[in-house]
């Protein structure tokens, strides 16, 4: 399995905090060592890092654990490998462009017969599961909308499309534009927005303490998103399987119906 | 106006040294200071750093620099804005998806009405005349063939509309999927191939001067491709107004006809 990371906020945040957390288990206190990526969006466009060594060993993890680079979005994975070997083009996220958007999406889980997902015009570079079922997403989008639909709209599209998903296996996920960030738990994801008063949030698999107050404005809203809470002393809202968030600016403004929210 | 750089080899090989020429080109030595991009193949994958800000100032290229990513292929890209502005999704290479293949394109140059450029299902993110024509020759790509034709057909196909596209201004490129590099001269391009015995190669830009036969094995054939030669002691073939050349494994295996090819 694999563990997944997202935030969405209202200002420009750096993730090194979180991503140092997540960088831990990856070969370190968890067993994700068969590759990590980053996507931070900045405007439109996309910085991506991906690297196929375990990411508490890389030299381009430890660079964007050091240099922190602001984002409104981000995506990051890390992999234990189930489907697919360990290369370059199966690591996670993965950035496809639909309709003069840049699309990242990161897949925690595994699907049976995800070889029968038809792919049409987006074809899948590596052997994974996850990203065929991606492709398999932005071909059915393109197939029923001709342009972006509405953040409504889309979230009501997404949702059956990801129950499908879920009846193949496992399927945990995170899909962003740059503009909102869609939450799916199958099994595991967990979320937490940070605004202030803003407090300490000490790291579950470090010994590294923040304090937000000193590195955020009284206006931040922060929404961190991960399979497992990354510190130890703060409440994180635990997603139902079945269960999907978007979030814009950092608020979850959209949950599915099908779901008890008792959470927010 | 932009700097171009490419690489075509038949063993992974890292291009520290002449990454490093370029770099000062990126707000140092030269002028172009309006970001920077590189895309390393890996497999069917590829790594992929880019900065809007100048390479000559940029820590993640220092990382690049510093940090010997070896690959195959690779395309590299300082710019100097003319159309589009100074952000992240105007930052060259490109890269897109097609017939389950990454495509990175870089371009030097300017053209004249690129909106009028026809892009159907492959649409630009942003607002570049360069990612335009990338978009345009991806979907005459698509509309002629329905998958990857050969290397020959695929030359065939692409130096008319490269031609083409030179009649709207200048048009000089690189453009791979991993697997070979298309270059093309509208009106600055130069290329040279290492291969044994090697020598030492001194940056034209910078105090910095390698011996490839140190790092190197008598099988090695690497070719770089540059819009100025990197070095000041070796000599670059430079191509013509027109002329396009196919590299496969550092080997230059496909000329235009229309063009007189005595420099290899």
């Amino acid at each position: 399995m694999c563990e997944l990371l997202g935030m969405s906020a209202n200002v420009p945040t750096d993730i090194c905090f979180s991503f140092q957390g997540l960088m831990q288990r990856g070969g370190g206190t968890g067993p994700h060592k068969d590759g990590w990526g980053i996507v931070f969006y900045e405007g439109k466009g996309v910085r991506e890092f991906r690297d196929p060594t375990p990411g508490v060993d890389s030299k381009i993890a430890q660079l964007v654990q050091s240099y922190p680079i602001k984002s409104c979005y981000v995506i990051s994975h890390i992999r234990q490998a189930n489907v697919g070997e360990v290369c370059l083009e199966n690591t996670h996220p993965f950035t496809r462009e639909i309709w003069g958007q840049n699309w990242t999406f990161a897949h925690n889980g595994q699907l049976k017969d995800s070889q029968a997902l038809s792919v049409g015009r987006d074809l899948p570079v590596g052997d994974t599961d996850s990203e065929r079922s991606f492709c398999w997403l932005l071909n059915q989008l393109r197939e029923h909308f001709t342009q972006a639909p509405s953040r409504e709209a889309l979230a009501e599209f997404l949702y059956p499309r990801f129950e499908f998903l879920r009846s193949l296996g496992v399927f945990n996920c995170l899909l962003s534009n740059g503009e909102w960030m869609v939450c799916y738990c199958s099994t595991k994801l967990q979320w937490i927005t940070r605004r202030a008063p803003f407090g300490h949030a000490q790291l579950t698999d470090a010994q590294v303490e923040v304090n937000f107050a000193g590195k955020t404005t009284p206006s931040d809203v922060v929404a961190v998103i991960a399979t497992q809470p990354l510190t130890s002393n703060e409440q994180w809202n635990e997603m139902k399987g079945g269960e999907m968030v978007l979030f814009e600016d950092g608020l979850d403004v959209w949950h599915s119906e099908s779901t008890e929210n008792t959470q927010n």
